[in-house]
């Protein structure tokens, strides 16, 4: 412990300081609230997970962003030589034998010879660092299905872990805030997601559009097009459509394989605007060959029947173009937008119907959303939408003039947290200026000093630092004062 | 997403299901409450710290046990062939600087060659998963200095991970708890937590004993038996005593190289038994001619004047052999045993005066505790004391016998949920046999039901699960009746 370093945090990591983790705490706490009302129940699941869990779920572009957490103990130290020597590739004929190599760090003819990364990688990890929730929930659902009551309504807020390129707005770790419904296919459920929506926002202040659309139509759509194999290339162009704009899009959809008469179905699709009912009846009329896609309206009426008649706060609307890239999808897909404040979406989800299968339980329906915790976050600080008591910190400071201004004050401490006031007798006898400052720099209102004279005459003298004014008060009526 | 998996997850951690997640929720947010009533406000810091951060703090068997990170993108191909040879040690002639020890910890001539692990793995891993809650907390006051008004009081409450051998009640993947304040060298402090630890444990209804001792104490110790550097030795030993006795520990420390006169100083402290007086007493006079054990008994009756001037419920008791592992501890030092349930301590900590020197700031003094959650759950668990209301879930259950019946129920949901009575409405039209044992396994206690007659007469039907009580009441008046 003798060299001195300079502190930092890794790239694309975060510490929160008190005053954003009172911010954070308010959005989760919120979100917390109104899942358990819904009769959502909390589950977690550990940070790392069984690489064989992880990789292949999230594409292959996924998989390059898991973090591998390098196997206890000398995790190479069971690797001999020989494996090592395998996972040698380049450097020409050479390759398999051992010896040779070493001279082959070779300069001129033979390209250089290096290891193979990734399957060195796979033989010293086992484990990786949780990439979403979504997955862990199948293997939790998977694994525990004979405990569970389905339809099992589940929320989880943890810290997920992405090897992204670090840059403003994104990170290596953040949380996630997920809330789902897994083992129903009753679209009571998809309404449910968005009165949740409505609801935290409607708490937050914050006014939002729900844009939903569903998978199914997207597979309609992309059977009447002609290229029903080419459903994930369609919705990734789709996808973009707010960021690179039409043109794009169709250029992006060509050099994929569609045709020009392919586009011109979903072109007028992607740029009709009207009402729900409008929308409704267009895409009807587009995906009316289809029988998937004629299932997909007919869930997306049904929905925004039952939205209707539950009656929602906040801004609905189908949006054709949605397309969501995540692959599991196969019904509804929600995104969120902010309305008066400039970010992407700050919450989205969907339904899967086969999330488990790969674990071995087919056939189990779910439906979720996911809350951008730190998206909303910017959007609460920039619209000044924090409430100031679900911020606030301590309420009282007890100031500590000498020993026994502690002790004479020591009793009020204890009085005044019986009340649920949150207070602080100052440690040291400090100067009452230091003493100030703190209580400034932490933003707590009242100040308690008791000096000889207070003392002596059994009281205290209680400075309101928010409006200077200041009182002299009995010691045994301070608590009442000061709740 | 082809081959079916086995889904498990890695030893050592664990999934938590919801009626787990009510427990250990339950616990932090009675700590976090009581931690906000005395000032403390929470930061967060990276799961992932950098290795330079974390290695060298928790001695060389706490450097093994730190989970490595692998580098993000291609780990290894930044390492050339030649690197990799330079870490092959062992194999005779071969290993240019290492071949020496090599064949010194080989049998007979030639060892087979292996790979340097431990020097591999820093190659390729940058980071590592936080170890415990107190080097980042140090770190993050070094690197916060300038924005941090001290005394600066915190709480964390975040995942830690250690490399560990799993065992019963001892995990790879668990949460710490810690409240610390730093910048400030007052006992008042030290009050504080203790009255913290009283605060929570009356709360929860577990009797402790609070024990205490003084790092400065066991310093005299050892000074005054002629060993003043053999201390990390003599606490390390001390420490074991509740576990292999007396006279293992001495064997222990004669091993360690303490002589027997030596030790018969320190014996009768650690057999003593008497009221803290009568042990602050003897051990006055044992420590009388070290000025750091005297300094550290005044350290100890100033806290223990200031304890009987706060009046703790639970009780305290001055712990003479009570030492405490980690070195960093330079005065007071605590631990909480649960009285009525077997487990070692649940919660502990102690006073430090340089832990953010290796950082780059020295002097600075601090002092916190950590709460076991964990065995806190244990012990809530064993002795029942887990409160009805705060593991409770969902309240009332709204049956689906139909759509008809799903959406002339609808609106109570949204009433109730408007009276902050957690609801579900059961998503598919299903047996009422299958609702009600969903409403038994999920412990929700009321269930309404709207068959044709009841919706016809505009009533529900509410039947309290617990009694067995059935009554009809008119729909508008079932928000009240269920408040």
């Amino acid at each position: 412990m003798a060299q001195v370093q300079k502190p930092s945090i890794p790239k694309g990591t975060r510490d929160f300081t008190p005053e954003q983790m009172a911010g954070r705490n308010y959005i989760f706490d919120t979100v917390k609230s109104v899942f358990k009302k819904f009769g959502y129940k909390p589950i977690e699941t550990p940070s790392m997970e069984n690489l064989s869990t992880l990789l292949g779920k999230y594409g292959e572009e996924g998989d390059k962003l898991l973090f591998k957490v390098l196997n206890s103990g000398d995790a190479f130290s069971k690797i001999s030589i020989q494996d090592f020597q395998m996972l040698i590739v380049g450097g020409g004929e050479r390759a398999s034998v051992a010896s040779e190599q070493v001279s082959a760090g070779g300069e001129s003819c033979n390209a250089t010879p290096v290891i193979n990364s990734n399957a060195l990688s796979l033989k010293v990890c086992e484990k990786g660092l949780r990439y979403d929730l979504t997955v862990p929930f199948a293997r939790y659902v998977v694994q525990h299905r004979s405990e569970i009551t389905f339809p099992f309504k589940r929320y989880q807020i943890q810290p997920v872990w992405r090897a992204d390129r670090p840059q403003k707005g994104r990170y290596r770790e953040f949380y996630q805030c997920d809330v789902d419904v897994i083992g129903s296919r009753s679209l009571l459920n998809e309404l449910e997601l968005v009165q949740i929506v409505d609801e935290v926002f409607g708490i937050f202040g914050i006014n939002v559009c729900i844009k939903i659309n569903n998978r199914k139509i997207l597979s309609g759509l992309a059977e009447v097009m002609g290229f029903p194999e080419k459903l994930v290339e369609i919705t990734i162009a789709m996808d973009k459509i707010d960021k690179i704009g039409l043109e794009a899009v169709k250029e992006e959809m060509l050099s994929d394989g569609v045709d020009e008469k392919g586009f011109s179905i979903l072109e007028p699709v992607l740029t009709f605007s009207g009402t729900a009912e409008e929308k409704l009846s267009l895409i009807s009329n587009v995906v009316n060959d289809s029988e998937t896609g004629r299932k997909g309206v007919d869930e997306l009426k049904t929905l925004f029947d039952l939205i209707a008649k539950a009656g929602i706060s906040q801004k609905v609307e189908v949006d054709l173009s949605l397309a969501r890239g995540l692959n599991y999808y196969t019904g509804a897909i929600f995104e969120v937008k902010a309305l008066d404040f400039a970010i992407g979406s700050i919450c989205g989800g969907g339904r899967y119907d086969n999330l488990t299968g790969i674990f071995g339980l087919p056939d189990v329906s779910g439906v979720g959303i996911s809350f951008g915790a730190d998206r909303i976050y910017d959007v609460l600080l920039g619209l000044d939408k924090f409430p100031k008591e679900a911020i606030g910190g301590t309420k009282v400071l007890l100031s500590n003039m000498d020993e026994i201004s502690a002790e004479y004050l020591l009793p009020l401490a204890q009085s005044l947290r019986k009340k649920g006031i949150s207070c602080e007798l100052y440690p040291d006898s400090a100067k009452l200026k230091k003493q100030f400052e703190y209580a400034e720099k932490n933003h707590i209102p009242f100040l308690v000093i008791a000096g000889e004279t207070e003392v002596a005459n059994n009281t205290v003298n209680i400075k309101n630092l928010e409006t200077g004014n200041q009182t002299t008060v009995p010691l045994a009526e301070a608590p009442a004062f000061l709740s």
